[in-house]
């Protein structure tokens, strides 16, 4: 019988957001595969190290970002690779930062692994919610609706959905900065919009988004139509 | 010196989707506050209980669903059973299902404490991400623009916002069904939409949203533009 994977959300890179099941799964599971740079270490490897069991088998993984040229051939060999142990009987735990169905890097797997074998997704806690408790901003309350943008979409696809809905989360700035400021400037929501980075991980901060000269990739910008002017 | 206050994520119901920092508070803190129905027991008690130490103070807060009467003086009152207790140099605890900072109750006892208290929001894993992982489905990948939309509002920004997104979740569907129905008939995403109820909860289930003829308060619905129209 073949084995099962798991695509485990091991949240947004404190290692205490990871949650109960995704440690106890790291304790049962034969094989633990997870993405690696091109270069340095693995976060995600770097967030479960404390749990992981001495024998576990480590398949590292090397995927690239999203929208990188290769990356479907990665996603190819990651699977077959992840395949040979399911097949073997072994369980798979993939580690997926934040939460695995939020732009996470296991939906590639999941679409080519999901039929073919049994899938359990954990989910985690996602970089949106901690850059928000790390602001101290509300998300979305009562009646809000909420949009979560990459901000590579067009300017204009941008500025429909922040003008229809009360909340936003723009993720992914990085060179989209001058677009996305652009925008929340013609809706007068720029003097309200907060960019935090690396919430839950070392070197983390929240700074207004009037003024950002630069952001990096995975910088996230927050912005609600009831909150007040930043002051810092 | 006054106490401490923590805003909980305690996730959706399944009691391993705690997360470790929030297990490691519940052991620290001297009070722990949660939201009790006006009848019945209360779900955020039953998802911590087992790791409630002996001791431990509790204070169990009438807080009525958002848009319920008297929703404002309970809160109120509330902020002021956990202010004494703050005030007296105890830490407190106050959970809050699903993430706290995503449509939960904890903001508004922040609004209400939020300045004048030292307070830290520890995130969870929200209702809408474990909906898509037992749905085995994506929320959003890539560049895919993502909206949560309570049902409540208008049938016109709930139609502009699905019209532009690639995908949606829409929550507290309840007695909103029947509109929500009619949008994605209109925008033909009805035959691809599910009905995710109590992820993670006993008697969960996802269901089509075609011939849906009732949901709870309480239901997700999630649509995707790339997904496949539904078999069951």
């Amino acid at each position: 019988m073949s084995g099962r994977l798991y695509g485990l959300g091991i949240g947004p890179g404190d290692a205490e957001l990871l949650t109960l099941k995704a440690v106890r799964l790291l304790g049962q599971v034969a094989v633990v595969a997870y993405p690696i740079p091109a270069s340095g270490v693995s976060l995600a490897r770097s967030i479960v190290a404390d749990h992981l069991p001495t024998g576990i088998v480590e398949l590292p993984l090397p995927l690239p970002f999203d929208g990188k040229g290769g990356a479907e051939a990665a996603y190819d060999q990651a699977a077959a690779a992840i395949a040979a142990h399911l097949d073997a009987g072994r369980d798979v735990a993939a580690l997926c930062e934040g939460d695995p169905f939020l732009y996470g890097t296991f939906i590639h797997l999941h679409v080519r692994l999901g039929r073919r074998y049994r899938v359990e997704v954990v989910p985690g806690v996602s970089s949106v919610m901690a850059a928000a408790a790390l602001a101290g901003m509300p998300l979305a309350a009562r009646d809000d609706a909420l949009v979560i943008i990459p901000a590579v979409i067009e300017e204009a696809a941008i500025e429909r959905l922040l003008a229809t809905a009360q909340a936003a989360a723009i993720l992914k700035v990085g060179r989209h900065l001058g677009k996305v400021r652009a925008v929340l400037a013609r809706l007068g929501l720029e003097d309200s919009a907060i960019c935090v980075e690396r919430a839950g991980q070392p070197g983390e901060s929240v700074r207004p988004v009037a003024g950002l000269a630069e952001a990096p990739y995975f910088a996230v910008i927050l912005v609600h139509k009831d909150r007040p002017p930043c002051r810092a």
